[in-house]
């Protein structure tokens, strides 16, 4: 039966994933929850042609915390997230690449908890998904590496510590999200505890996006290449895969062409 | 200028993740790769919902390798692709999930290198994504863990061994693929290397589709509660996660109402 009365509208926010940056690898559900939606709250990382998709329909509020310049603090999202759905709204909370790597999502999802309104995550590609398609390499691979960690380079103390020993191994495959700044402490740490100085370092910045670039190096060459690529945008680190043969073919091929 | 003369038909590859299971999940480039394609082919776990999209325009070859019955021979998979490739077919190869999560990707690359057929990787969701959204988790958590790890319950060797030290330690986070089969002997390794008993474990089978199942259990109840779960189709893994509350009672309403 059509309710024919108004009833009072519902609020709900969608936290929904909008991948690393090319608009095409959005998914299907993504689109739909703009379509749908009356505001898309979004963080300072989604590319331009995402937030042209995110507005067709939908108001676009921009609370990225910027390095420079008027931040959000984190309570004042969580605060205009829940002052939206009381009041009703269809609110879209778009995060790069998937909401729930390195997304910083719990403290949004508890105030709206503690404030009883339903929410939704709709997962996205992850940074290490696409920079792994970038250079052609598996993430994980039979006889090399059964397990591949994401980590951050840096955490609340500062930079993040993690299990050196483990992936001072051989084969250890590693993404390592924000971990520009943290590069010399990384490259320190895991040569300090035996790993091998030529294990391959990838840096993929912009991944999927058409500024994408690849920077391909190894652990002891790491920082000091990494210094001299003036890298500003977003990067994945990739600590034991190489960008594959016929990758890197290709991508000096455009670079001769240019 | 548009080119009259036919000009000879150059073959390529697209190595597809089709995300988990629901087709809304797909990315906007993985429904345009199908409808440019002449023939996909496609893994068992590949959900009817996707076989539909994937098969409006193309030929469906399922090249399952499945546990009982005919099954697929990698080699022949690669043949096939080459073949193909160099008919001048534009052809899909179609995986669950993201393509270079174990996907068993390098094979099949390989041979199309070897055999100078172009092919390009496109991202897609992997199970873990679509798992920690499902049960409202972040993969990773500032003060918790900086860093969360995929790996897979068994590989060539049959049960594969991990870094049990340091899983075992307080607020590790790891999503297991194909972790089923040798829950008990995780259980036993984490708990021999000094886990807590009380760590929760969560395994969503058929994660984002119609059938999704939700199994919350901890370390000590993981195998007794799984043996008792009758758990047939894909499932992923969780050791260090719960579902969040509010998803938890939203579960069981649907039990309830069922
Ligand atoms: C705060 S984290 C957010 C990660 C995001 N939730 C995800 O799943 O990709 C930001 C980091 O993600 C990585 N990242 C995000 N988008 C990227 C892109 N298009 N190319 C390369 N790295 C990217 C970079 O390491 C960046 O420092
Ligand atoms: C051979 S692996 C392929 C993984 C895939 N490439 C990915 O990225 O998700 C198969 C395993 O993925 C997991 N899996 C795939 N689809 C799933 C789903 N819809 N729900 C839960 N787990 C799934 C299960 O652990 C299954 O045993």
């Amino acid at each position: 039966m059509q309710q024919t009365h108004t009833a009072p509208k519902t609020g709900h926010v969608d936290f929904v994933g909008a991948g690393p940056g090319d608009p095409d690898l959005l998914t299907v559900k993504a689109v739909a929850a703009f379509d749908r939606a009356d505001v898309v709250l979004h963080d300072r990382l989604i590319s331009d042609a995402i937030l042209q998709i995110a507005g067709r329909s939908a108001r676009l509020i921009d609370v990225g915390k910027a390095g420079f310049g008027p931040s959000w603090r984190q309570e004042d999202i969580d605060a205009l997230l829940v002052r939206l759905a009381v009041e009703g709204q269809r609110v879209v909370r778009l995060k790069s690449g998937d909401a729930t790597v390195f997304g910083r999502l719990d403290e949004e999802i508890e105030a709206l908890d503690a404030a009883g309104i339903s929410w939704a995550i709709i997962p996205g590609i992850t940074a290490a998904s696409a920079a792994a398609a970038s250079i052609g390499q598996s993430l994980t691979r039979r006889g090399r590496n059964s397990s591949v960690r994401f980590l951050t380079g840096h955490d609340m103390q500062g930079f993040a510590d993690h299990d050196w020993t483990a992936l001072a191994r051989p084969g250890s495959v590693a993404a390592i999200y924000m971990g520009k700044k943290s590069a010399r402490f990384i490259q320190g740490r895991l040569l300090m505890h035996g790993a091998d100085r030529a294990t391959p370092v990838t840096l993929i910045e912009n991944a999927s996006r058409p500024d994408q670039r690849i920077l391909e190096t190894t652990l002891d060459r790491l920082a000091s290449d990494l210094s001299q690529a003036d890298m500003t945008g977003p990067a994945l680190m990739f600590y034991g895969l190489a960008p594959r043969a016929a990758v890197r073919a290709a991508t000096e091929l455009k670079k001769e062409h240019a």
